[in-house]
């Protein structure tokens, strides 16, 4: 039977359409998971999706989906570029992890040129803003295809 | 209406007067809270006062301060050197926003001279241990009557 | 009227198949030419597909773009990482522009990690294979939909 | 009267046995609790084993030491190369602290080589798997001995 | 019998109202002067207020400031980054210093977050503009109140 | 007999007139070639004005100007910052050579600080826009009256 | 009404014609003054021409060519590399300012390639011996036909 | 049958002879071919001798090696210090590369000093003029014998 | 049958108890040896304890281990940090090796933070003054049991 | 006829005797003058002692030196570490130039760790108090003999 | 008459055979010498072939080679990337010499790409395994030949 | 009862007057001691002399000083810039230490720049060639004269 994708996400995304609209957009939170959930369904697979400002609980959420998802989408927001602990999390993963940005963060400040999230997850997906969820989500959906 | 002074303070602050007193002395984060209060008083303004070890839950608060506040007061503590986050939940904010360090921090070591939070910050308020804050409720005083 | 998607393509790519099979797959240039086409033809788009070794081939062609293109996906491979020429080139479209890259660039050796088409590309597709084409037509078809 | 000794773990270590076997084994924390606990008593002290994946618990319970332990071992684990704030938490204490990895760091990733936890540890024990908390409850039982 | 505060300004300061007057506002370094004149008398002190734009000048007035002066407020400008013969002058003295800047230097360029004044100074205020001066003054009172 | 002088262009500079056309003005690489051709002639010489964006070809014309021309005044643009084979083509020649920038190199972003041209050419005229070519061919008629 | 050029030369350009013949040239400076005095009669310009060892008296030179002179030519000779007071000093003028070095500080020792004086100028023209200063002033004056 | 050993060179090597003959010798690059092409023949070795100025064309050739060479000897010269794009075609071949320079690129500049070449290729021969080649095919035949 | 424990000191640690007894205690390297030695006879292990100045000598040493030593505990002292022979002779070598430290090598100045051994040992054990041997010895006695 | 030695002596040295004494000695720089007087006297030689707190008046002294002086001892105090102004000043001179230090400056902050002054001077006397100018003086007296 | 090539071999080569055959051949250093020796006498040659792990010893040899060799073969294993003690003695050489490296130094770990021998060496030959010597005596025998 | 003064000397010094004698003159380290031997008694001390290319023998001769000498100078050639294990043994002495070179090695390649022997050395004298010995006999007798 098929496992929930998970969409975990990082600290400050709650204030999504608060926050510099004019490089994020009006879309709040709630409205992005709305519509990935209804992306998902379209695509036949079901999703988990959550936000939180604690790194640590960031840090559980993925050893969660060990077992109890079919792959990880992840938005670690600011904690991408600080934190080890999630990449020591997303390293006991075997389902596909993708890491996704709203913005394209290679044209931000150089403190977010580096991710350490990438070095555990197949791809990345940044600049695209909220459909980048939607690209992964699509992504993961023609690697089930595939396999 | 006017909206309180968010005091807002970080890691191990809880442990004021504790901690090599030598540098920090003997007052409480308890005495600090209680000087405040009452020096806020006297300029016509209300204070909250937080503290807590948890970064997200300083992120957290600092997004509350949106529309809460009419100032925030941050003493960031340690997560002032690493936290992209805090820096990230600052930004959000259209209030004015007051960077307190009880010690000189360009003077330790070099890992603590650099800060997250002072290019989301009005100004900085380094080494005149606790009357800092009254120094920074004295600017966000000061520029009030000014507005 | 529409203008074609110009889908470029930097050195080694044509070896694709050939080269480091375990990494890029047995799929040819030639085969990623052919998907991309009738993708684009399903979202009623149109490619122009090239191929280079030469960097300054790439950016003639990234010239030719202005005005004759109505997006460009570029796959600068090696020259990623070295050309501030292909930078310059890319700086004087108006169009979107996608960086699309087959491996996940962020897992390979440090020098991999910096790329000087991001500052004038709107986002980044890295680690999904050739499906990041497909992907990055989707981004240019969607967003064409919405303006 | 004898205090316990707090044994600390960072995040990530509630996985142990999951993740990477090949390097870390098959026992779980559990196990290592018990062993620790038994090998403890047979010293003739007890122990308070923790573990989180939220850095500012890991601060608060350092904090907790303070009066309520005659020692301290940590494994700060991933937390052990970002945080200022568990430096700062450890620096109250007079206790001694052992700091344990069970790799040995100086031969992983070189953002793995810097410690943190170090400037306010008595020493490090690491590469012993486990068997490196039974050596630092040896040693704190050693030194009481001398004391 | 009290001796007064020298308030000493680096090179450029004397421009004070005509460089970048958003950044700075309007007042010229002579309002400047005298709202430090007359918020010193307020609180029992005089002042010394001087302006150069010689480095070696500004050592000169440090030195005289030994044996003749109760404190120094000290903006050096530009200096404060690439002076270190002001760092040695400052060292002599064991009255306390107070390091000011008009704007918050951590937010400007980076050559402007380093300040060789730092190390010899109790504290620093930067970003208030001129009140900055005043709030310094006040630190000054209160720390002549408390001993 | 005199030989002409080269004035040779690199990537991106046919596109004169349409690149950002604040910072580069409405002229066309055409016109600066015709304004160049008719000031030289003023000045008793003639010129062989070329541009590309393959750095080869330009090497190559470099090798060309030995024997057949009386100086090279040269706009590598992009290479500039990356071509150590320019570098090595220029060195051969006994002739003077002069670089220059249409806008000036040393406020733009830090990459085009440095210049592999530089060590090879007598002197650098760079933020004049195409006056620069002018004033460069000035110095080379200044020189040859001189010699 | 016309106002001077300002001709404004650093430390040790007094010391012309004994300094280093061989990359010099015999010139003296008081020679530079009397060309650049008729070269720019003929151009229907005046000068203001001086030097000055001393950092600040720089400084002072270019705050007083604010309001009385038409534009600043400027070698900061040695200050060129270290002086951030200069910088500051010419980021108030509204008029240009064009940066002349004798030598190519480009093919110097590396301390010399970066300049404090180039993000507040207009241009740069180095390695053309005291040419350059004629040629800054023929640019000014092209510039004053232009405008 | 035996396929020919490939010998490619990068830019400016054709100006052999021309090019500081202090340090490289009067011998031109068709003196050097014809001294590899009877030194392979004694050998019973082909050779393939090829030189270009463009970075391209060079990698068009190493892919072109792939199937009709037995082996490649290198010298590219200035795009040994900046071309990943010849690391990654050398990377597809499974034939001996041997990577040849005419001076001890040690002893020169710094950016002399790394190669892009090495990570791909089995040795490298440095500092011996044009008898570099000899002693690439000489090992070359040597290593023929041997398998 | 059972081959002795290399125990390998490197330079200075003959001047145990000479050399800033507040760091290192007063107890030489003799009584360092004989406690090692009845040590290891509790735990049923020889001991081979040595000690040189000369860097050559403790590769040497090494060496002489690979058939000769059951296993290899080194306090390589200064050579920790510069010597790459010692860390390519241990390499060679299949039986355990730790690396021991009397102080906490992380807590003293930089340049001792980085360890040649670390890539070629097990663990690390730091800090404990010479019951760090002995810690080591029950580490070695440990695995000898569960072997 | 023999002309003096300048003893050059930089910013705050004319605070000696009153400026961290224990590092310095009680010696105030009359009293240095006074025993450089006598002693030259003694070697048959004459001195111009000389202080000053401004850069640029070093600059002058220097280049008065040329002609004027048979040596140039100079102890540039803070300048030694930021003054380009300086070594352009000793490079024009060809007499010869010793560097003094009062304290060792190799044992203090790094940011004294480089001296400007070295490259132009023939050699340096560093950690011997105020007997280093003595040691200058034997030094310039041995040289004028053995000529 | 003739004098000896010297072949002088670092640390750790005595165990060549031993250590990482995979990389190195099962070839032991006897076996080489043997092929030199044979190799040399073929070319006319005599050769002196020692190993030390001691670089004092090397440093020794190599004196000795002035005057009593007619080159110098080196290959300096670990010492190559520490020991300016080498680089010092092969400094005083006027005989040819010739650096060799069993394996291709620049394809393994960082501090293993740069050579203090280098700078003294007139050619590098890497990643030939043992031949490499027989190729340095080919070169020094070509050399005699052509001198 | 007087102690003799040692005098070490590290690697190469052997060759003095065969090594590159434009700098270091045609005297021999043999000339040198005798000088040295000569000038101490006529201050009323005794030199020992001593020279060795190994570094672990400079070590050990540095720990025979503790008890053996009155004073060291050392110039420990190329491991000046090296020797973590010399700066340990320099540690423990409790009697003055000179630091001497030849040349002045802050005008030399900057890996001659950083000294692991001055933060163990009273002062530093170089570029005084072979008197620099005399001038360091001189300071330990002026010392000893005054204590």
């Amino acid at each position: 039977m098929l496992k929930p994708i998970f969409i975990l996400n990082g600290p400050n995304l709650n204030m999504l359409g608060l926050r510099q609209p004019k490089i994020y957009g009006h879309q709040t939170l709630a409205d992005v998971e709305e519509s990935c959930r209804s992306y998902a369904e379209a695509l036949g697979m079901t999703v988990e999706f959550r936000q939180t400002n604690i790194e640590g609980e960031l840090v559980s959420w993925i050893q969660e989906a060990h077992g109890e998802a079919d792959g990880v989408i992840i938005n670690a927001a600011a904690y991408t570029h600080t934190s080890v602990a999630i990449l020591d999390a997303l390293s006991i993963l075997s389902i596909p992890v993708i890491e996704v940005h709203l913005s394209n963060i290679h044209k931000r400040e150089p403190f977010r040129h580096h991710s350490y999230v990438a070095p555990a997850a197949q791809g990345m997906i940044a600049g695209f803003g909220s459909r980048g969820y939607l690209m992964a989500l699509d992504a993961l959906a023609a690697q089930r295809r595939t396999n």
